[in-house]
């Protein structure tokens, strides 16, 4: 498969995270000669977070999380990640197959069944062949790795076009504190019902309350405020661990909690910069809403919009769409209040085209592979930022292709 | 441009509809050598009810006629419909532009300027040039016929493929009572911003409130139930005007109430299957929902999916897209009570794939040009049924070129 035009040049050099080991195996779920499952295993002290899809019709690896989550207590943990096959709408087997391979991981690391986490991406409604993952646990377990990171952020790929990684250092108090985080793609791509899966990993020491908080907080801006295509997987999980082995807390610390948001943020772009056929990386800032939640529904009805998707593909400044856009999202606004943007040149003010509005320009600027829309809605101090990316024949190519 | 594949053999041959006349001009707005504009004038005792887009952002011609019909009195009435230009964000010069034109009408026929409704379609943000439009009235007004509708259907075309047209007749204490309407489609297609336009017409007597009600009733389970990309125009307008020239009193009557559902159900079925680059036309009916706006929100969720919609352009019978959609709809949803049927086929059923599956049978099903999408949450009574078109690579051609 290309690699997305928006890639980053190279997978980042990731930091070993004191406490926290991995290690990828070929388990043939699905994909002939590829890692397609990976365990990470966190030291005793840990603590789990986590926030996943709110999909009415959500895989049984999820809701398996969300009650282990709720009922969280702190300790060593394992992480198993599986590509291949999402484990989603397949009835009362895909809880079985999930218990199976939670007593697998315990049987081979001695972690309690309950704080081990499971996630399944991949085709949907096939039974999971959880003995083939099962029959790869001692490899899994003998190869743990502080370095296998990278190994385990390719093993969870789907039809994502590359890895996807990141990382941070925060010094506190003189000393580091490292965060590492590995995402695949939110692309719910034929022949896989794909998801968005991320794993975060840091040696700061933070109880689970504090940690939820703070991953709950920084996802509802960065990976809740990026589409592809406006479609919600079944699967969508983001796991977080704190190993503690720093010793360094650093609950209430915002030197820490930007260093997390930026991490995510990184991530959450990295996502949607291998949405399916993306030629351009689009950003919606809105400003001047009556409410946040307003500015949202603006951002969002804009990035989801098939009309203003399409008219980015074709570098078309299209500004009428983007009007449109905003009247259909059902947040309040104003015709003669709107202010609509390309980068710094203004479209769109008054109620009117604006008089400095010149074709040339815009089209100059619609060449270029990020695009930014400011919306400004001149009625209060509400504002939202979401990502997205074009809509272009090739999603068409991905997404109408026979799943045979 | 190429006629839609899923375009009705001919244009309906539509009744003369007693009390209104209709007339078509080449005004010059924007096309060249097409007619661009229609004046239908209804006689006095007309009564006339509308229905208009919720956007935000909407026209000025969608805000004098709402003004217009919330102080409605019966009477005399004009339509006056131009195509190639939206008047839809031109700032002040909007209200200028409808008021000239109304002036326009009036002094041409003698009704008073609020019976004079009028709608534009086409470029959205540029000036109209409302004198091209005046400059016709005395034709428009000299040429009145009651047979001049189908040339009417044809003025207000933007970038649809076909006219689109329906009529009936309800037999009514043996005497018949006429219904002719006229659409255009919804598309919003680069370079206009185009726009769902629809006229309908009958001689039967009917108070104003009592059409109003009748009008907005049948919306909402028709036209509120088509959406080809889920954007929502600026300037969607649905007048209906009845004459009362056949004497007979249509307030209560279910046939005549059956027969205007049936005929706007047509002309919406016609607006799908204009949509852009559309090849099958799709049905999704939900039922078993736990009330019928639970239904809504899964069937509209199912129909804007783009995963489920190049799908079925790929003619592929992919339910786990389907259980997506259900998924993120919102709507009340229970995986182990779910039914997904194509056609008579049951794909899915008890939270797994239907023990009956047949991919073979499915995968012809997909190769149909009518396609209906059965979804059962099986929680309860509510229903909705909404229609839709499959998303293609012609949509993205149509959307994505240049407005130049």
């Amino acid at each position: 498969m290309t690699i997305s035009p928006l890639a980053p040049a190279s997978f980042p050099d990731l930091p070993a995270i004191d406490g926290v080991t991995f290690a990828a195996a070929a388990a043939g779920v699905k994909y002939k000669d590829r890692t397609d499952v990976m365990l990470a295993v966190l030291a005793a002290g840990s603590t789990v977070a986590g926030v996943f899809t709110r999909s009415a019709t959500r895989s049984a690896p999820v809701r398996d999380c969300q009650e282990k989550l709720g009922a969280a207590s702190d300790g060593a943990a394992a992480i198993l990640v599986n590509s291949g096959n999402s484990n989603a709408f397949t009835g009362k087997a895909g809880a079985t197959a999930v218990a199976a391979l939670a007593n697998g991981v315990a049987t081979a690391t001695g972690i309690d069944t309950t704080r081990v986490f499971t996630s399944s991406t991949g085709v949907i409604g096939e039974p999971l062949p959880f003995e083939r993952i099962n029959a790869k646990m001692d490899e899994l377990t003998a190869n743990q790795s502080p370095a296998g990171i990278a190994d385990a952020a390719r093993a969870i790929m789907t039809t994502d076009t590359f890895p996807k990684g990141a990382a941070a250092t925060v010094m506190i108090d003189g000393k580091p504190v490292k965060i590492a985080g590995i995402a695949k793609g939110s692309g719910m791509i034929a022949p896989d019902m794909a998801t968005m899966l991320v794993y975060i990993f840091t040696d700061a020491q933070i109880a689970q309350p504090a940690l939820q908080a703070l991953v709950a907080k920084s996802n509802d801006v960065t990976f809740n405020c990026i589409t592809v295509d406006s479609d919600t997987s079944t699967s969508d999980t983001l796991i977080m661990g704190a190993t503690g082995a720093s010793g360094i807390n650093v609950e209430g610390n915002s030197d820490f909690a930007n260093a997390l948001h930026d991490l995510m943020q990184d991530l959450a772009h990295q996502v949607v910069k291998d949405g399916e056929g993306a030629s351009k990386f689009v950003t919606v800032a809105v400003t001047g809403a009556a409410s946040d939640s307003d500015a949202r529904l603006v951002a969002m009805a804009t990035a989801n919009s098939p009309l203003v998707k399409t008219a980015i593909a074709g570098e078309d400044p299209n500004w009428g769409r983007i009007v449109m856009a905003v009247g259909k999202s059902g947040a309040a606004a104003d015709r003669d209040l709107l202010t609509i943007k390309l980068g710094d040149l203004t479209l769109a003010q008054d109620g009117w085209r604006s008089p400095s509005y010149n074709e040339d320009d815009c089209a100059a600027y619609m060449k270029g592979q990020d695009i930014v829309i400011g919306i400004d809605l001149g009625l209060g101090a509400g504002q939202s930022t979401v990502w997205t990316c074009d809509l272009t024949h090739q999603y068409i190519t991905i997404n109408a292709d026979y799943r045979s």
